[in-house]
């Protein structure tokens, strides 16, 4: 749907596990580092948060990775994010994980867009007219 | 395949973000403390990271959870886990959230049966017979 | 001032590092986790939460640890908790880990008691005499 | 002892906790980066993994911060390191943490020398010349 947007990370000595590489968990946490550079990049991320008067969340409703190649203590790792999906409620982003141009990690994630409530619950609600836009460019 | 394995969480503060939820990757976390409760349920924990005089880690082929409901502090988690498929180099769990009777997320993760050598690389190899008869009961 | 409580934790696989041994932060998470039930043990745990119709937050003053030995993956941690001071306006506690009866770290925190207002700012406010009660036990 | 180093640091969504804060453990992470970027910068970080042909951990003896402010999601924390001593067998470091100019936390670290033996053991050792005279630049 759009073009790849990256951006790069170097893992952490505490992102490692005692199998001497990154630990699996923490490429979910670079699928949302990688979320939150590219929707800034699309001038998103702050509006975002405070869209509209209403506290915004993102809860996930689905993420997935498939593991390649480990990764260790400071390599640099690039993230593509494209958006594979762009629904009413929701937005699916693929991720490409590469190290030294080798392809490590490919992921997926679903996030739904959510207004909190001031009873901490979350709705599901459609994604504004105006953050549609700029996410369709 | 085989029957489920339950174990439960209680939701650490640490473990929530900003929108008053679990992380979404904290669950990929939760699915391995089962896996490696199940193991050692069977008896099997400790005696795999030493087996055969190798040193053996268990990289992620693959990891995937999906979504229902979101979890807060303080919550107890129950999680199911079951072997989906024992293969010959991998084995691959499904994991089933719920909490307080409620479906909260369902989860699956292939780990390859690997040697870590003196080099610090890792090598998937075949699940020794003695282990996969463990496994299978 | 007040008799040691006691929790224990096993260590998780993904709590370790390239080292072979838990990252040293995490005993920092051990610290939170030992507070919550140690307040939960005095029927604090929830009702603190929602004390008195705010939303409350513990954020802390300081943090530190001295560690002797390392501990690694599947080793049980047992952990006392004691109150070293009770403030007007925060609680200091220390922390004492071991290892199959040996010392392994030695921990303290200070936490604030704070009132999270609407614009989410927090305010550092005097403990409530309820619950100063409780604490004093 | 030597002039501050400085690195950034963005907080991520993930390093938030559900008092909508940065969780105070990160602190301690956001140290051992800001270390392992001093060190890249004095050309250690790589050479002191493998060096001498021996595998090098840098458990920590102590660690400690105190909490002046917090940070919050998208923060941009600036970090500056300074060696406070340089021991025989471990390096103490100082941390100051700001945030748009104010002051955020203080924190220390002293890590040990160690060689990690084929049986998994840490031994502290004397902090190689080589090693020592880079340092004291």
């Amino acid at each position: 749907m759009s073009e790849p947007f990256r951006v790069t990370r170097r893992v952490e000595f505490y992102e490692t596990d005692m199998a001497g590489i990154m630990h699996f968990s923490n490429f979910f946490r670079y699928m949302e580092f990688a979320e939150v550079e590219f929707l800034r990049a699309q001038g998103l991320s702050v509006a975002w948060q405070e869209s509209h008067g209403e506290r915004i969340g993102f809860p996930r409703v689905s993420a997935a990775c498939e593991y390649r190649r480990p990764v260790r203590f400071d390599d640099v790792v690039e993230i593509e994010v494209r958006i594979a999906r762009l629904g009413g409620k929701s937005i699916s982003y693929e991720f490409a994980f590469t190290c030294r141009g080798e392809a490590i990690a490919q992921g997926k994630v679903t996030a739904a867009y959510c207004v909190k409530h001031a009873d901490g619950t979350l709705e599901s609600v459609e994604i504004p007219a105006d953050l549609r836009e700029k996410l369709s460019r």
